[in-house]
């Protein structure tokens, strides 16, 4: 079998066989561009090491052997071993690791293979510059000290003395080498070549490798390629240097070479930062003709890989070298900017634009961020969970009520708390960000934060609040301090960090119509004001999936009213409390539509257990007793007789409208009133839907259905005005999923609810479960949170089962999902392969899921 | 179409067709008894008139005047219009009502239908004693008011003087009438009959006839047959009289005549009450020939129905008439021994003994139950749900704890408490019932003690408990005094009722046997100590297909060293509380091996959330604090942080193994060295069945079979011993069923908890369902509690998924349930029709599974 292929050999070999790095050299080979010569060790042979029991086999040895001899005839120079007089220029060899998929920094590289003392002689006599001939050298030990032998740069600088003769120091690195590892340094190149090659192979397998590949849905399998290649250095001569250059921007995305260089350098010596480097601009001046040449490679590069590229050169004594070409890494912005372009120059197709961006870009995009320079002084006092994206600045208060205060008084503020509930919603909605101590990805504080795109970051178990401070990593921070907040990346800055924000761009608009049209599904957005409706849309939503309707309640205008419908001890009672509320559902319903300008809504019946209205402390329970001159007694005897063992199982959804249809009646009158009165002002016929949640069973959705109808009837009746209402069904218990052949005949659609539905297909509730899935992912139980990611295999099943029903039974229906998961990409594109016509998320993820819905 | 036909016609026409009074009428004039002739109107007769709007058809008027005049003739006496004059003795007539099966006192009858002004002179004068007749004409007139115009006797009797002179009695009931109803009384008989007709049919749908079909399914569709019968009267001189006979003894069993009559009376006198009737056995003397000739009927109608029969008869002048015969009720007891006397006798097959026996009838024999005589003096104080069938008499405390101490004392005691929790486990094992304020039928009061076997009565929200005494109905009942429980009414009686119980009789066995060879599905007991093995294998069960874990850990000498071990800071502490607690659980198993004698034994792996082992009150804490030795703060810390939302969704089962591997570890130890030990013991090879709970994922069952696997290795190779152990899973989530065939392949067994399966399916928790059901109730949406008889629609389709899914990957696979429902009859059938190998439930349970898997 062959392992071993020069460059010249290789073209239209595999990228899966050459690695990204040998696969870029072959390309620009056959290109005709300058690269300096050399051979690639495929990835099989890397899985021929590790079949051989992690030794190179004889055969490989021979190849490379072989491979060698051929590129001395190419180069014209020698590959000599320990002791061997010269009379040729010396052949110096790079080792680099390429795997089929770059993992920057995961993988090692030596340079300068092939010095030994004669060959060191030989270049300082032909160049009469001896520190070049050291420099190389000294760079040489180091390198295979560190990668060959894990004997970091740091461990050698600080055992010896860098201002001591060059002898000196060769003597001291390979007295290190031998302290180390008990063998004496290896003096013969081709024994060195050999060893560098079974260091890049066994570097596939460092644990930052592993873990970079677990992150990035690597193979294990697919092994690395090792490129030999000829050193040319651009530390040689005056008229040598070496630079780093992109095709485009990868800032901006704007079309013009980017890069810097530095004269008298080699490799790394641009990236370590050691010395500042040139804008390539300046190439232009001080060597127009190499400009010339770099700026042809550049578009030729760029035209044959159709994407921008990252591109590192070399020049040594005038002569350009091109030594890397791949696709460059680019910032969220410049993604969207340079697909585009390229699509707009005809470069690539609508699909290769989309695959160019990614999801994470686009969410990353979406948010207010902190500027980059700003961040290098921030400090980082603590680590939560990333639990919804962008960053905020603001001064720390404790209290949802202290947040609207603080807000009315014009002050931003942070909203720190060990979790959130219901009853903070109106706190939460004013902050400009939300810190808590204890909750996952999923919890309420997460949840509510991403439906309303704020910054939050969750489970932040750091921090201790105590009354009115909170303290963290010897950091006591006061009620009133700033603090900035990430909620990208889950850090909380001590003070405040400037923040930058992202800009409509009209390639942005662009990019998500190409999405939509490319994905196929419909992406709606849960809402439940005016203002998140109007964000939805203008983020490329086609109509509100969820409103949410217990979200209104919690107004501190109308959760009164709420408390005495629910305290109400009859049916009269309860009726009138509930003609309070009407009126502002009504306004809010209207508000929506008129936000919604004609597109869909989706309302959801009331859906919470009572008690999350009820007050939880005595204070309150006072206050409101006094409020709404009821005995205190009834307060806490109703508020006894809700509490439940497991309120996600408990008395809410469509089980609290059977029992208490005046709720479910008022919000249906209020719907279709808020319609009439929307598509009277509009002038164009609002369609509500009204979405019963939790429904089990077909005589749960019949009885209701009924209620529906008699009150939407008579609302039309009276304003003699026709409205399309429609009525769907959350699909979020197992048994719906099971039965929804026989729901199906009664509605007009379903919606999964793929939370609910997650939690008790795997009956674990999403609160409870962070105490045990960490257990779950150490012990490779669980490879993803369910909660984020939908298991396509359990809950997935339902799905099928569900839609199938569904469908056979009522081939008209509407079927979608409005579960957290509809922002998730895996998650969009299986609810994709599952036929549904819609999925609805938060406002900000829509862009996210119609770009997720068009990539395959 | 014919709806009328004589007895004599009707030979070999159906009971569906006939009515079960009718069709006994027409077999036993096919059979040549002496039964007054008469005709039926059939079931089809009531539908058409439903049919045509609740109107006698005309062609079923002349249908009945033509059979009015056939009997006439055959009987040779008249049925008489209002006025006509009299020559021949008058023919009166019966019409009562008789559906396809026996719904007992739920319709209604008319008697001494005929009577005119001149025939009643007739009677009079041809008799010479008017008393005779004017009794038969005023039966007459407070029957018909009574069922055609709903006058009740008791309205009747209070309005008129029953001192007054017949004439008068006539006349004041015919203006009560009129009075009421606005018209005449009618005067004419044939009108009478019509009209009696009428009633009669109008009576299949009166509220407490539609109750007592809905409790017993009977469908509504099938009519009431009405029988017009020539009348005899046992009022009517000396020699009459009329009686009630068995052909066995219905209380017993016991094979001979039993029953009572009454001489110059009528009808229904014998089971009013009024006066005391004879034994029969008196007729013998007073009547030998009639005593034979009866005797030669019973023994003709039992051979010809194969059942015990009840018979009614009347003597008229010295001549038997036979009125009526049908399948006699009988108690249990007799039940059983009759089956089996039958089928012993040859007369039914083993199938026809299953169906003479209702499940019902099995439960509540194998219970303590009250004497009845004792109850007649017995105050009900209060009524809760019949939670756990049996009767129970003792002191009231109200606290497990000090139940614990009166049972040292030798006291016997019921255990009152607003709901019972984990920890009153050991409280309520020695109780003699326990009585809940809170709580379902499937509560935890509920669920432990149909597990022991114990009386319960739960929800029992009548009363209120206070300190040491509780409240109802004006009772204060304090601790200490005696009440008397009946968990299979669920009342609670003050004071003492004297108690009786079943002896587990030889047919008793036999009769299980039968059940056992005709269900043809294993039926397996849960249990989790010695005992309960014990009775468990008495009562029928192959083996114990559910040992709980959990309760073995709450008894008094183990609970701290559980807690020490949740307490413990690190995993060293935590192995040596685990390895106190190692031998307690060795022991227990070695027990119940012992007990079990080689069948085989289930045992379930911890399953609830640790929390329900640590203290709940402050007082208690402090105790444990000082006998651990631990801060208080540190058990308040622990207690904190295992704190869940939805304790039913938490960190429960396998996730808890999975967390704590050395739970598990130990376990296993103990029931293999257990295994080992009973064993050598016995010198038979125990086979244990390990099952591990609430499993969803293929790779949760793959990591502690690992554990498993390894645990036994280590203890079989210690002690040079192999025992053939098991390992299942529990299927209760419902991912778990979507992925059977993944899980599957990796096991022995699945064991369907359905009380789980419902919970997550239906996504409602038992304990809080019970607030809403009512609800669902109320509006026909549920039928019944999917707690109590498994939902076959939801929770069936998912088990027959996990079937099919569970088989395929793994033939031979063994398939149980061990939820509450596999002591439910209908779900036992359903569980049956799936395909599966065993049921287990509670022991007591075990004959009523066993017969219900026998029934078609």
């Amino acid at each position: 079998m062959k392992f071993v292929y020069l460059f010249s050999e290789a073209t239209g070999f595999s990228r899966d066989l050459l690695g990204g790095k040998g696969f870029g050299l072959v390309e620009m080979t056959s290109m005709g561009l300058p690269v300096p010569p050399g051979f690639v060790i495929t990835t099989e042979a890397c899985k021929n090491y590790y079949e051989n029991g992690q030794k190179l086999s004889e055969e490989l040895k021979n190849q490379i052997l072989d491979a060698i001899s051929r590129l001395e005839k190419i180069t014209k120079k020698k590959f000599y071993k320990d002791g061997e007089q010269c009379d040729l220029w010396p052949l110096f060899l790079s080792a680099r690791s390429g795997a089929k998929i770059s993992m920057p920094g995961m993988m090692d590289t030596i340079l300068n293979i092939g010095v030994t003392r004669e060959s060191l002689e030989f270049v300082s006599n032909e160049t009469g510059d001896s520190d070049f001939s050291h420099s190389i050298y000294l760079r040489f030990l180091q390198m295979f000290s560190d990668v060959y032998a894990k004997i970091s740069k740091e461990e050698i600088s600080s055992l010896y003395d860098k201002s001591g003769s060059f002898e000196d120091k060769v003597k001291k690195i390979k007295e290190i080498y031998k302290s180390k590892t008990g063998f004496h340094f290896p003096e013969n190149p081709y024994d060195q070549l050999l060893l560098a090659v079974e260091a890049v192979f066994k570097s596939w397998n460092n644990p930052r490798a592993i873990y970079y590949r677990k992150m990035n849905n690597i193979s294990e399998d697919s092994g690395t390629a090792v490129t030999i290649q000829m050193m040319v250095f651009g530390n040689y001569k005056e008229n040598s240097g070496t630079g780093v250059a992109f095709t485009r921007n990868p800032t901006t995305g704007e079309k013009h070479i980017f890069g810097e260089y530095l004269m008298n350098a080699q490799g790394e010596d641009v990236v370590a930062g050691i010395r500042t480097p040139s804008r390539i601009d300046n190439l232009k001046v001080e060597m127009p003709g190499v400009y010339g040449q770099f700026v042809e490679y550049a578009k030729k590069l760029e035209n044959h890989f159709n994407d921008m590229q990252d591109m590192e050169f070399t020049i040594e004594k005038g002569k350009l070298y091109i030594l890397q070409t791949r696709n460059g890494k680019r910032s969220p912005a410049a993604s969207v900017k340079i697909a585009m372009n390229l699509l707009k120059e005809g470069k690539i197709s609508e699909l290769d634009a989309i695959d160019m961006v990614s999801e994470k870009q686009i969410q990353s995009l979406l948010h207010p961020y902190f500027k980059k320079d700003s961040l290098k002084n921030a400090k980082i006092i603590a680590k939560g969970l990333p639990a919804s994206p962008g960053a905020a600045v603001g001064k720390v208060v404790f209290d949802a009520k202290e947040a609207s205060e603080c807000f009315n008084n014009g002050e931003k503020v942070v909203l720190v708390r060990n979790e959130t509930s219901a009853e903070d919603i109106e706190g939460m909605s004013v902050s400009e960000g939300i810190l808590t101590v204890h909750g996952g990805m999923t919890s309420h504080a997460a949840v509510v934060a991403r439906g309303m795109g704020k910054c939050c970051v969750s489970g932040c178990e750091e921090i201790s609040i105590f009354g009115e401070s909170f303290c963290c990593r010897n950091f006591k921070v006061n009620k009133g301090d700033y603090i900035s907040i990430d909620g990208s990346l889950g850090n909380v800055y001590l003070g405040e960090v400037e923040l930058d924000s992202f800009e409509f761009s009209k390639d942005f608009s662009e990019f998500l119509e190409i999405s939509e049209k490319l994905g196929g599904i419909k992406v709606m957005a849960n809402a439940d004001n005016p203002e998140s409706v109007g964000i939805a849309i203008k983020m490329g939503a086609k109509g509100v999936g969820l409103c949410r309707t217990e979200h209104m309640f919690f107004g501190k205008d109308r959760i009164n009213f709420m408390r005495e419908m629910i305290i109400a001890q009859n049916s009269d009672d309860r009726k009138k409390a509930l003609s309070k509320l009407f009126e502002f559902q009504k306004n809010d319903f209207y508000n929506m539509f008129i936000s919604a300008k004609g597109k869909p809504v989706t309302i959801r019946l009331l859906d919470p257990p009572l008690h999350e209205f009820l007050p939880k402390s005595e204070d309150e329970v006072d206050q409101i007793s006094k409020d709404l001159k009821v005995d205190k007694k009834i307060i806490l005897s109703v508020s006894d007789s809700l509490k439940e063992f497991n309120p996600m199982m408990g008395h809410r959804g469509c089980r609290l409208l059977i029992s208490y249809p005046e709720i479910a009646e008022m919000q249906v009158r209020a719907i279709i009133l808020a319609s009439i009165e929307s598509s009277r002002k509009m002038n164009l016929k609002v369609i509500p839907e009204i979405m019963v949640p939790l429904v089990g069973d077909l005589r749960e959705i019949r009885f209701l259905k009924e209620i529906i109808r008699k009150s939407a009837e008579k609302v039309m009746n009276e304003n003699q005005f026709e409205i399309d209402y429609k009525i769907g069904t959350m699909i979020e218990v197992p048994r719906a999923a099971l039965v929804a052949d026989k729901i199906a005949k009664e509605v007009d659609f379903f919606s999964f609810g793929t939370n609910d539905l997650t939690q008790m297909t795997f009956g674990f509730s999403r609160d409870d479960a962070q105490k045990f899935l960490k257990d779950y992912y150490e012990n490779k139980i669980y490879d993803f949170d369910p909660f984020s990611a939908v298991d396509e295999t359990g809950v997935g099943e339902l799905m099928k089962i569900a839609v199938k029903l569904g469908r056979y039974a009522n081939p008209s229906l509407k079927i979608g999902v409005c579960g957290e998961h509809a922002g998730d990409p895996k998650s969009v594109r299986f609810f994709k392969s599952l036929g549904l016509d819609y999925v609805s998320c938060s406002p900000f993820r829509v862009p996210v899921s119609l770009l997720a819905s068009a990539k395959k």
